[in-house]
C-alpha cells in the first residue's frame, strides 16, 4: 500500500467534495431465524439504489480475522494505517469525554479503589461510588500540583475518571500502575523507555499525593492509573490530502477521533435527522465531510437485530439528503461489524459503496454483506479508502513519469 | 508479498517460454451513450477465447487509487514493486528519445528559456522555439566540458531538450533549477544530500557555461533544468528470473523502461503487425518477450473510444500469430487504464488474463472489466503478476522446506 508521505506528493486541492458516511458497526450476521443479515433483512431502496449506480466491495479495518476498536476502525476509514497509527487507551478515554486533548499530552484511565491498612487492594473499582461521589473526589484531587506538567483530573462515571498530563517532553511509555487484581499492592510506574522517566515521577508523584488526599474517603482511598498514552499526534488529513474536513458526530469519542485527524467539528444536535441538517448547513464550506451514526453499533452491542434493522432503514431514508446534495464523492461504509448475534464487535469484513461519477458501477445491485463480496471493489484494506475517494474526486496526480 | 531477493532464491532456468503482451493504457470506463467500456464493446473473440481457457483477474498497478505514469505501469508488470523502484522524469525523458542511457548517468529535463537583463524568467518556453532551433543551439551546448564528469545535451521538440551527465559519484538528489513560473530568477542547483554535492557543482558548472554561450540567442537565452534522476540500476530480469529476455516495442519510452529490466531490444519496425512478426522472428532465441502496444493508449487519451475499440480489435486478430506460437505462459494485461471517456491515465484496475496448461480456468468467458473483475485471480497488485508466470511456466521451485 501507498505511504502517508507518497499520497501526500500526488494530493491536488479542488473543488470537488467527498462525503463519507460512516454507520458504526455496519456488518452483521445472519439471524438463527430467518439466515439473513440485519443488512439483508432491512428495506433499504436508497442503499440498494447507491449501490447499483456506484461500485461495491469489502473493506477490513485492520487485517483479517481482526476485530477493531472504535479508534483503529475510524482511522483506516480516514486513510490511517491503523496497525501503525495507535490511539492508546487513555487518549481515547478523554476523548469520550470531549476533553480538548492536545499534541504532547499525556492521558491514562484511572479508577478510584480501596486499599487496607497495608497498601493492600482491596476492590479495585472501590464498591462502584456513585457518579456524584466521584466528581466531588476528582473536586478534591484537581488541588494536586506537579513540578514541571499541569494535570487534569476530570470523571467519568462511577469510579472510573481520566487524567491528564500537560508538559514538556513526556511520553506515554510507562506500565500500569494498576496490578488488575485484589490481593496486591498498586505498582509504581516505571518508564518502559529513558524518554519516559519525567511521565513516571510525575506519574508516582501524582499517586502519592492523591493517596494523602484520599485517606479519609474509604472505600475510595487510593487510586489505579492505566492505558498511559500519549496524543498520537497524526499528520492531519488537510496536510496529507489538501482537505478542508469536517465532522458530524454526536458522540464525543469520534467527534475526537475526527479531531486527530485535523478535522474540523461541527455542530450536530443530537439526532440523526440532526446531523444530516449539519450536513447541508456546512455543505458549502468543506471539501471532505465524515458523518457518523451510533444507532447501528449500539442495537447491534445490545443484540436487538430489529433496532439495528430499524435503525439502517431510518439511515436509508436519510441518505436522500446526501444525495440531494450530489457529493462527487460518496462512501458508505462501517468502521467494523457488529452483529446483533454476537452483541459485539466482530472482525468480519465490511460492505462498502463508493460513488462517483468515474467509480466504473459492477453488477452489485443491492447493499448487504453477500452482495458486496462480489462487487468489483474486492476484498480490501480500509485505509485504501481515502485514496480511492481522492482519486475519484479527481484530486491526485498521476504517480511517477 | 515475496520479495524480490526471495524470489530469486526460486527461480530456475527451462526451457520453457513466457510472452506478456501489455496492451497500453487497457482499462476503460462505460461510454455515456452505450454504458459499455472499450473492451465491452469491441468485438475481441481471440481475447475472449483467450479468457474462457486462461485464468482472469484485475491487477492494480500501483495501489488503489494511484494513477500511474508509464514507468511505475511497466516496472510492476516486470515484477518490480514500483512505489520501491522509482524512475524519475529526467531518466525516463532520454529512454523516451532512445538515448543509451547507463548505471550511473544523472538525467535531467531542460527547457530554454528567456531571461531579462536583470535575470528574471519572461518566458519558461522560450517563445516555444523550433526543433530545428533547438538542434542548433543544442550543438552550440555541446561544447561545454565540465570538470570531472562527461554532458550530453539532446534536443527533444521545440524548446525541450535532456541532459546527461556521466561520471563517478554522481546523485540525483538535487532541486531543479526550474523555477517553475515566470517573473523569478533560475535557482541555483542546491544538493539535498550530502551525496549529491558533485552533482550540483556540476549542473551549476554547465547552466552558467550555456548562459553565457546563448547570451545573444534571445528568446532563448537561458536555460532552466528539472527532474534530476539517476539511472535506477535494477537488478536485471536475468539475475533475478535467470530469463533471457526480449523486448518488443515501437516507442523509444518502452524500450528503454525494458532495458533498464534487462532485456534486450528486439529491432520491431513501426507497425503493431511488424511487432508480432518480429516476436515469430526471435522466438527461438528467448525464453521471456515483452510485446508493447501503443494504440489503445493513444486512442485513449485522444478521447477517441472508437479508436480505441478499433485498436483492441486489431490486436485481436494479431493476437493469433502468439497463439500459434504456443508458448508455455501468455499473460495479457496493461500497464494502466486510459478510459476514452477520460482522454487521461487513471486509476482503475486493469484486466489481465493468465493462460498456461496449469493455470486452473475460472468461469470468465471474455475478456472485459465487468467480467475479469469476478475472475479467480481476484483483484491484486500488478508486481505479482511476474510471479504467477514463472510459476507456470514451471520456473519456480519449492519456498521453504
Amino acid at each position: 500500500m501507498i505511504s502517508i508521505n507518497q499520497i501526500k506528493e500526488l494530493s491536488t486541492q479542488t473543488p470537488s467534495k467527498i462525503v463519507l458516511l460512516v454507520i458504526d458497526g455496519l456488518g452483521g450476521l445472519p439471524s438463527p431465524d430467518t439466515g439473513k443479515s440485519e443488512l439483508e433483512t432491512a428495506h433499504i431502496p436508497n442503499l440498494d439504489r447507491l449501490a447499483t449506480k456506484g461500485i461495491c466491495g469489502m473493506i477490513d479495518p485492520v487485517s483479517p480475522g481482526i476485530t477493531p476498536g472504535s479508534a483503529p476502525g475510524h482511522l483506516a476509514l480516514f486513510g490511517y494505517n491503523p496497525l501503525e497509527f495507535i490511539v492508546g487507551r487513555g487518549i481515547l478515554e478523554v476523548l469520550g469525554i470531549d476533553f480538548d486533548v492536545k499534541k504532547g499530552d499525556v492521558a491514562a484511565r484511572g479508577n478510584f479503589c480501596t486499599i487496607d491498612q497495608t497498601g493492600i487492594v482491596t476492590d479495585r473499582r472501590a464498591g462502584r461510588i456513585s457518579t456524584e461521589k466521584n466528581t466531588e473526589l476528582c473536586q478534591e484531587l484537581s488541588n494536586i500540583v506537579l513540578k514541571g506538567a499541569e494535570v487534569f483530573v476530570i470523571p467519568v462515571r462511577e469510579h472510573r475518571f481520566a487524567l491528564v498530563f500537560r508538559g514538556d517532553e513526556l511520553s506515554g511509555e510507562v506500565n500500569d500502575s494498576d496490578p488488575q487484581q485484589v490481593g496486591l499492592a498498586p505498582k509504581s510506574v516505571v518508564p518502559l523507555t529513558p524518554d519516559a522517566r519525567k511521565i513516571a515521577r510525575l506519574a508516582n508523584d501524582y499517586i502519592a499525593k492523591a493517596k494523602t488526599i484520599l485517606a479519609d474517603h474509604s472505600p475510595a482511598n487510593m487510586i489505579l492509573l492505566r492505558g498511559f498514552s500519549q496524543h498520537p499526534d497524526l499528520p492531519t488529513m488537510s496536510e496529507i490530502y489538501k482537505l478542508n474536513a469536517a465532522a458530524i458526530a454526536v458522540y464525543p469519542m469520534y467527534r475526537g477521533l475526527a479531531k486527530l485527524a485535523g478535522m474540523e467539528i461541527l455542530d450536530a444536535g443530537a439526532s440523526m435527522e440532526d446531523e444530516f441538517d449539519s450536513l447541508r448547513r456546512y455543505y458549502p464550506d468543506y471539501d471532505y465531510f465524515f458523518i457518523h451514526i451510533k444507532k447501528t453499533d449500539s442495537s447491534g452491542e445490545d443484540g436487538n437485530f430489529d433496532a439495528k434493522v430499524t435503525a439502517l432503514e431510518e439511515i436509508d431514508r436519510l441518505l436522500t439528503r446526501i444525495i440531494d446534495l450530489d457529493p462527487d464523492v460518496l462512501v458508505v461504509s462501517g468502521d467494523h461489524s457488529t452483529p446483533a448475534v454476537l452483541k459485539s464487535h466482530s472482525w468480519h469484513p465490511v460492505p462498502v459503496i463508493l460513488y462517483s461519477k468515474h467509480c466504473r458501477p459492477d453488477n452489485v445491485r443491492e447493499f448487504s454483506e453477500s452482495a458486496c463480496y462480489s462487487g468489483a471493489l474486492g476484498r480490501f484494506p480500509a485505509a485504501e479508502v481515502m485514496a480511492l475517494a481522492m482519486a475519484n474526486a479527481r484530486k491526485l496526480v498521476k504517480f511517477g513519469a
